[in-house]
């Protein structure tokens, strides 16, 4: 067949006259009595050909290659098609996807699409929770990177469970017991010494033994941490901007999956508006009709009545929670300053649910040790940890964002497998 | 203390005449017999202060914060000092580091240094591997971004062992058998269904019985797969933009780095030159002094001969060797049309050395039952990979660049461990 420098689907409208070769995916076929439509699907988008002669005989999925001439075309993608192409094609399905792919939505249960998600991810409204998320990663790294953080990588392999003994995955590692890291927590603080501000883009991983829409055995953490903070005021500062950057970054490079997805971003303010954690508690008991207070945590239910209350009061979506009780929060947590039993750490909530927590660490060895004993925690399998400490650390603090979790929240989407390629839980490893 | 807002050493020659706060580490102290001077590190650099008053009475890595007025001094780093400061502690070390993390040259064995990394690595120019790392990276995105690829994460725990069964860390996975992903090979071909072009940043692990300068455990892949290639070539031309890009972005986001370690940095040549394996093996039996002709593979000593080639012939750093016998490929390797037992994969080999390894890939689904079939190997393993190629994949090929590897080769270090945060082998896991 003729073969000419190939078009994207995207690009087609301006190749009106020209004879052009686009590539792609058969994605519908809608054959009337005369002639065919065929929709091809390339990684731009979708682009329409008209066959006359009978000529498109394959199956949806079929990967094809077509060449022909274009033209306007008000009813066709982009405004534009190709006319009675010679078509070549590159490989065939050996069966047809689980359900129709070019149907607008998706008509397949959650496991259906898990179970097939090589090929159902294809569709586009599934694809778009994932395209949003790579531009989610990108906002975070640029603004990272604006402000002076350097990128990271550490060990996913560790000696000893990060943060407590419960949910973590046991490994062979040459004949000793190691697992798999819950989180570079440690490995992040230590970088502090070395960078001063840095950044971890990376799988963690948690044995759940929960089977929630919430939970996965595997996500991608975007972590920061940095030092020379006064308190974890300037960690929410970070924070804040890192947010933003974020929904920049989805507006600007997954526009139109925004579009196909009839989402409203978030708009981030300036100054996002925080409330004490003691504070919140007791707005709640004066107007919610319950009391949470004396509760060393929030509620999912004191969640949502926060988040509407951001919503009302100050137009946010977002609304910082700082000074959660030391209770709930691990050992190397900065206490506040002249409230016994507060942290200087807080959780974000965006849309009524947890979605980031963060906040000052403990910067001294002799505090470590403390703490520690507070807790009537055994110091030795902290050594490699402490060690960090030994040798002068400045005041630090940091947060987490679980990438899933966010993407699932900015999409409405309800369980975050819906917004992961290929999740791993209680039930599934594979594909 | 006074107080003003804190300035980065590298500012420092800026605010001459002012009165400024820098923040960071004693990186060493120098006492005479009337003033001492301390140079303070922070994450731009080293500045210099003087102490007429014998105030400085800590030791080095003490974490300060130091307030006073900048004098020009052509003696100090950036051209500028800060005169009789008055200082506050930040945090004290417990204990001195390892070695003099001020002194040019690491004085320590890569045993200290590995076993004290979160002080070690500290060091100016151990610093300045990761930080080379880190640039390398970011160029990488960027290339892929400026060629349409999406960033995709993919599961690390798999079902089965990815491309062989030996040397992988088997893992309790809620009671059933499972694996670290060695590589994310087929989850990035499923991926090419979905996006065309995918890259993922990510660890791989790999249980190597080898204790070599070359090996870890774990390292980062940074991973490329895409779709609709004529051949192997297309992959090729992709990755020379790629590693240009890499190069271009250690230049511009590490400059400094590279001045102190004292590196030149290769030109990556419009066209990278290339030379089939078969050729290759006939040119260095007729000019070499030995024969690899039959061999399998290239060994170490031909890769350096061809390395020196190629910079003899052709004034680059890298060579192409495409044709790879199909013996020492994977099942899912493409072959050489016209050539039997040779493929469309090659090796990119950088100063002498494998760095690259990359292909073009089968995409039938009937191609993936006859490769199996021909090794005899049962297809049951592979349903969940094979369930890709039943559904449609276009000709598709890409390639892995190890991170550690790639930096170690830009830096010269001769063992991997080097440019690795906290490295992981058969005998280390931990710090």
């Amino acid at each position: 067949m003729s073969r000419t420098k190939r078009v994207l689907a995207s690009e087609l409208g301006r190749h009106v006259g020209e004879q052009v070769t686009i590539s792609g995916w058969l994605h519908r076929k809608r054959e009337l009595k005369r002639i065919t439509f065929g929709i091809i699907r390339d990684r731009t988008g979708l682009a329409q050909a008209v066959f006359t002669d009978g000529s498109l005989n394959v199956p949806e999925e079929t990967v094809i290659q077509l060449t022909g001439v274009v033209r306007e075309s008000s009813q066709a993608p982009g405004g534009a098609e190709l006319v009675a192409p010679e078509s070549a094609r590159l490989s065939d399905p050996a069966e047809p996807p689980p359900f129709d792919l070019y149907r607008p939505a998706v008509t397949a249960s959650l496991p259906t699409i898990l179970d097939h998600a090589p090929t159902t991810l294809r569709h586009p409204s599934l694809r778009a929770g994932l395209k949003i998320a790579a531009a989610s990663e990108a906002g975070f790294r640029a603004a990272m990177e604006a402000s002076d953080f350097t990128e990271i990588h550490t060990p996913k392999i560790v000696q000893s469970a990060t943060e407590s003994g419960a949910n973590v995955f046991a490994i062979d590692y040459f004949g000793q017991p190691a697992f798999l890291a819950q989180s570079p927590q440690f490995y992040k603080q230590a970088m502090v010494g070395v960078f001063e501000r840095v950044y971890e883009v990376g799988p963690v991983f948690r044995a759940e033994p929960h089977d929630t829409g919430r939970h996965l055995a595997q996500y991608t953490s975007l972590d920061a941490e940095f030092g020379f903070i006064t308190d974890h005021f300037d960690v929410m500062a970070v924070l804040r901007d890192t947010i933003a950057g974020m929904t920049e970054a989805v507006a600007a490079r997954a526009g139109a999956e925004v579009e196909l997805l009839g989402l409203t971003l978030p708009e981030v303010p300036a100054q996002i508006p925080y409330l004490h954690f003691a504070e919140a508690q007791e707005l709640i008991a004066s107007k919610a009709g319950w009391d949470p207070r004396g509760e060393p945590d929030l509620s999912p239910a004191d969640e949502r009545w926060l988040g509407d209350w951001a919503e009302r009061e100050h137009g946010s979506d977002f609304l910082f929670v700082p000074g959660y009780p030391a209770s709930k929060r691990p050992f190397y947590t900065h206490p506040e300053p002249g409230r016994p039993g507060f942290t200087n750490s807080f959780d974000l909530i965006f849309r009524g649910l947890e979605l980031v927590t963060g906040g000052q660490r403990l910067h001294r060895y002799s505090d470590y040790l403390a703490a520690l004993a507070a807790r009537k925690e055994d110091p030795g399998p902290y050594a490699s940890y402490l060690q960090v400490f030994s040798h002068g650390m400045p005041p630090h603090g940091g947060f987490a964002i679980g990438l899933e979790r966010w993407t699932a929240r900015l999409t409405g989407a309800s369980n975050v497998r819906q917004v992961t390629a290929f999740p791993r839980d209680l039930h599934r490893l594979a594909p």
